[in-house]
């Protein structure tokens, strides 16, 4: 019986990826050992790495101004990584204040220079993504961060801001990287731990435009540094093989049905009919505004904490797992990542529907 | 036909564990996803890591006042991170070259403070251990940093430095890590990239002396600091959740075989078997000094740069792979850690016997 996890992450991955996964895991391509028993610098390995590359380049139509690197550490990471290579000194850094983890963006950011806040909806529980035009912009700030989708409340951003001219664009898109079409050039770096609709968790992607890697100071080590990661390739010490090889797997299948075109499509097909049942039922609230609603992670509530509790453990027994909200805001979260099928969402309803009359 | 990898890492893994990992890898326990698919709060993986730490705990004989993280960026992360969080303000930190991976970790420390060497072996390329009682160390350092093994050259402490009373002494384990029986209590902090004795690429092994984490200054970032991985048990962001998976299934195996003893036995007895043939057979030569060889990495040459080609080149026909020297240094290496069975350094002996016939 097929189980839909709705985690937030690590995630639910594409059937064809798992099973390609599991029939060569001991024995890939006839050599005689796994992915993960092989050398990172041998030909197999070489040859997955620069695919996983190429597919994101063709899938996300990279420009060569443009390194992809596998970094390890997470979006987490990242948050330090990018202010203590980006943020200029002298300089200030602007960030968007939509979510728990462009919180802690800004915080890290605070560690190495004058960081400061453009926007909040911190008071009203980051329910919405505050409006683009009522940002206190600095035009001449080191960089400006923003976080795509926040996994946490269930917001996302419909339409990206401005691209001032001396000011890259840096987006932290961990929950929903690949998930629709962007502009890769409207920003200077796009990152993305991948356990949520890239594969398994232990590696991030990073997209980063090449010049900007020389603001990085002479102080910040080796591994901290992004021009190592564009130099060598990734490939300065032993990278994260088996995440790397999942990420090629799974951009493999991104490309087999049609790259973003398909899954833009799809994607909205899924978070349009889920929102469209909750809007139909008043058993369910969604504390999201109307226009930064996520496509990703549809965040709802039941008429009271008892009621998010039970719901959780009863849609589990019938195959719907992993529905809890973060701990940070309780309530009901259902993600649904590249990976989710149509067919969870729609046995996600029919259970949505059963449990609102039973106890409404 | 059983193909043995003599890789430096990633290296081959147990058989057995291969073989779980592949039969689970879509359905864990049951519950209808793969361990990679589930979320790190989740109560199926909380018990992976418990385990894998209490694995480690129980092998290696680890006392409470020590911490086991499991942190990503591989041992290369470990070497700018101990000295960012442990190189005390004001005091210089000791640091002994015997190896490329040496040169690195001292690379990265001068970049957070006063690093000195107290001995190097850098002139002979690496060929031995230093002698301990040539070292001029300093008893006020604020840690001594040793590597165990050296991978490159095939080096290896057959007895470590003696601790001096306020400097603890830390220790890159990377490439012998649970290889053989060591006392912890002599060492501050011990760290291993997974991928030859312990598991896949992408995580790294840390065991600490937790008061040591007080030492960090306020200006090391999050993901950075060990207190974080103390503090949050390795689960302040999404960990590596397959790599730990991995370590918990490797560390079932090593307890399944008789822990450290039993591997102790069979590595000596493996290495012995090599170097007796090395030695009994002039058309191979080995570079390293008797005192100083390595157990897990066995580097020689035959009698010339095209006869070491033509002998990896061969060898792997004979499912005998992964046996080129490191591109620094050319030659041959064989690379027998835990998983390598005996019946592979038999193989390789008979090919060895063979090729020096054919060639000599």
């Amino acid at each position: 019986m097929t189980v839909y996890n709705f985690s937030a992450g690590p995630a639910m991955l594409p059937a064809a990826v798992m099973q390609r996964a599991q029939a060569e895991f001991c024995d890939y391509k006839g050599c005689g050992n796994g992915i993960v028993e092989l050398s990172h610098r041998g030909a197999l390995f070489t040859e997955v790495i620069e695919r996983a590359e190429q597919n994101f380049r063709d899938i996300m139509n990279i420009s060569d101004d443009y390194a992809v690197c596998f970094i390890q550490g997470g979006a987490s990471m990242q948050f330090a990584m990018l202010a203590m290579n980006l943020l200029e000194a002298g300089k200030s850094a602007d960030y968007a204040d939509t979510g728990v983890w462009s919180a802690k963006a800004f915080k890290e950011a605070k560690l190495f220079g004058d960081a400061k806040l453009v926007c909040s909806s911190k008071e009203t529980k980051y329910d919405h993504i505050p409006a683009l035009n009522t940002w206190t912009r600095n035009p001449n700030a080191s960089y400006l961060h923003i976080t795509s989708n926040n996994t946490v409340a269930g917001t996302q951003y419909a339409k990206f801001p401005e691209v001032l001219p001396n000011v890259p664009m840096i987006a932290d898109m961990s929950s929903d990287i690949m998930s629709r079409k962007i502009n890769v050039n409207d920003f200077g770096m796009i990152y993305a731990g991948a356990q949520k609709n890239l594969g398994p968790s232990g590696v991030a992607l990073v997209i980063i435009r090449k010049d900007l890697a020389e603001r990085t100071p002479a102080s910040v080590p080796t591994m901290l540094r992004y021009s190592t990661y564009i130099n060598e390739k990734s490939l300065f010490n032993t990278p994260p093989t088996f995440a790397i090889y999942m990420l090629a797997l799974v951009t493999d299948w991104v490309k087999e049905i049609g790259g973003l075109d398909a899954l833009e499509v799809i994607n909205n097909k899924k978070a349009a009919k889920l929102y469209s049942y909750l809007d139909a039922n008043s058993f369910y609230t969604s504390p999201v505004a109307l226009d930064s609603r996520s496509k990703m992670n549809v965040v709802f509530r039941t008429p009271s904490e008892e009621l998010d509790a039970a719901f959780v453990k009863a849609a589990a027994k019938e195959q719907l797992t992993g529905l809890k909200g973060h701990r940070l805001v309780g309530g009901i979260r259902a993600s649904i990542y590249n990976a989710m099928p149509e067919a969870g969402i729609d046995k996600l309803i029919s259970f949505m529907d059963n449990f609102a009359r039973q106890n409404g």
